[in-house]
């Protein structure tokens, strides 16, 4: 099947996890990326356990799809490499902190020149202008200064880190959308450009109601625990086996929810008929739904409530969720080969396309695997030449 | 300035959150958004406190750069004409429960018929097909169905919720990539098709690491507190006046970390000279740092520690992040004029464009503001025309 990004060359010279997660999101859609790694250790990430055969779970689940090409970049034959390579592609990501690239002779002004059509991503902690341009960040400190943790944690608690690393994944999805806007662009008009994402930037943009409300009345939120701020019910309940969250969005839903848990009567109680009063009456109310909730397990509830059309569910763990039926069925944890680890598992591709659905056609490649295949279908190499740049430990 | 998406026409169904998200980070690009409210009430979200001069700040938050034009969808008048406006825009976007644009006569193999490039975008709780399909969902429950509350909150205790709607923002994210790739298909063959993204999908695609440290070793992990699994010290400390996050990334960090914080010893000392010593004696070390970092402020860790190439910062509240100086250079806090609100705060742009950078060129619209320009100026109506569906409460 034709995919939707079919045809796009990207040449990634990203490494960890925001370039990477971006990259991988394009070439899940079809884009050919040629990731280009340093011989011998390559990405930083193919360090990171755990391992499964020594080869890294972590690399693997962020770079299917992908080829894998060694160059020693300070070499000046790998240099000349480089610039041919940048005529034959569309785009180069990068996420490195700012003036690596330039320092390497491979700034944006430097490829331009090359190859005018050029697109050049670059996704780096605090962008590639500004007073902390040239500050290296991670994912913590950038949740730290983004305000995300001082807004998630417990209820009267401290702030919070977001479990998943959301500064770079966020980065790497609006890098992912620049680059596929600028080649909008490429396309109507032959005009390349450079796409500059911040991953502190990033965290400003998700930071939803908090800033509204911090600017309609000059209050910073604070970690709010599991509660809705103003819908209630709205949070988990333990049950007799675990916990169960319940969404109950409107008053109509109220009545559903009061009886499917066998409590008609509260759907009379003045104290509880509308949100707002229920808000209002929340004191009275949470001790009254903790002590129902309590009376069956997690599954009964899950099962009858949904049955009931209330949103609700339960708080998965990891394995939960690998066996959750939903998420089989929409093929999103995947089974796949690797020459070295075996049958891996890694997530799915999330955006389902009817006529250009992705796949994942390889897994994450062994260091340098593609090397001469690219050389030889991108430039024209001969084996001859090949193994002459070989020799001098060119890649 | 042109923009990147410039002559994209984007009919937008969408309400809440995910689906005016996904819109807006299009309408950014320049895109023309033409949101589509029911007569009166408008958006859900328009309903949403805070307000500002009776405005919602949450609704102006995420729909600057739209027009909006009212039509009663169950008028057989509104009906012809959004069938005509099928005809003239490339993409619509609907964040409804799946089964809903059917029921109103518009499901995807209605649209199609009528203009065969569209391409028509949907973001869900559970997606289009699956078990789940036809269930509500609200973010608090995607939330805990897709994981990543088992794995945020504090060390030891309970799965915690993400303080943005993270559930509803990735899959805002996710849809507005899949709608620029079937645009890039579109653009080379002329064929529209239906993207599907599941919030819940998306939730499995962010677990970054902790799906794969499961698949490698068969244990789910659990919340872990602000401290990072694998390296040391990398975690905020307290400090004479609150709190700073470190990241000390690696052993060469490290060194120069112990002599801005005047402990030269520490660089020689046996139990913490490389990241896995320091791991495996994080108990003895972490003290000895808490102690230490008790000694200056935050504002002084701050300044000193980023001078010397340390990763760090303050864990900031939403007012200083209004007030950091990256944050302003970076244009992610903007300044609109809304017509009733008056002077307004909401978050900037954070893909910054070379060539094709988006602006905010109008905060978001008053409920139907554009309709007659719309009709006008997409089907060519006459005023006449206007004021007769007018007087038919068509919109």
């Amino acid at each position: 099947m034709e995919q939707a990004l079919q045809g796009l060359k990207i040449l990634d010279m990203t490494r960890v996890l925001a370039g990477p997660y971006c990259t991988m999101v394009l070439a899940d859609l079809g884009a050919d990326v040629i990731k280009i790694e340093a011989p011998r250790t390559g990405d930083d990430s193919r360090q990171f356990g755990p391992y499964i055969n020594g080869e890294s779970a972590y690399f693997m689940s962020i770079n299917r799809n992908k080829r894998s090409m060694t160059l020693d970049l300070k070499n000046p034959d790998a240099k000349t490499i480089f610039f041919e390579l940048i005529k034959e592609v569309d785009v180069v990501v990068e996420n490195f902190k700012p003036g690596t690239m330039e320092k390497l002779g491979f700034g944006y002004e430097v490829l331009k020149e090359i190859n005018p059509k050029l697109i050049y991503a670059a996704s780096s902690g605090f962008g590639h202008t500004g007073p902390y341009s040239s500050r290296p960040a991670y994912d913590g400190v950038v949740q730290a200064m983004g305000g995300i943790m001082s807004i998630t944690g417990e209820l009267g608690g401290k702030p919070t880190r977001v479990g998943p690393s959301i500064g770079d994944i966020t980065a790497g999805l609006f890098t992912a959308i620049g680059i596929l806007a600028a080649v909008n662009h490429l396309n109507a008009t032959g005009e390349g450009q450079k796409v500059d994402v911040a991953m502190l930037d990033c965290q400003v943009a998700i930071l939803e109601n908090a800033l509204a409300r911090y600017f309609a009345t000059g209050v910073s939120p604070k970690p709010a625990g599991n509660k809705h701020s103003s819908i209630v019910p709205f949070e988990p309940f333990e049950t007799s086996d675990g916990e169960i969250m319940i969404a109950v969005g409107n008053d109509n839903l109220w009545k559903k929810y009061c009886v499917e848990i066998g409590h008609d009567e509260l759907i009379t109680d003045e104290r509880f008929v509308s949100n707002p009063q229920r808000t209002v009456n929340y004191d009275k109310l949470r001790p009254i739904l903790a002590e129902i909730m309590k009376s069956k397990s997690t599954d009964e509830w899950y099962t009858n409530l949904t049955k009931a059309g209330i949103p609700c569910g339960p708080i998965n763990n990891i394995e939960m969720i690998t066996k959750d039926e939903q998420v089989k069925f929409r093929d999103m944890i995947v089974e796949v080969e690797h020459k070295v680890a075996g049958t891996t598992h890694i997530p799915g591709i999330p955006i389902k396309m009817s006529k250009t659905q992705g796949t994942i056609n390889k897994s994450a490649p062994i260091l340098g695997e593609d090397t001469a295949d690219i050389l030889k279908e991108l430039l024209n190499y001969s084996d001859e030449k090949l193994e002459q740049l070989k020799a001098k430990q060119v890649f």
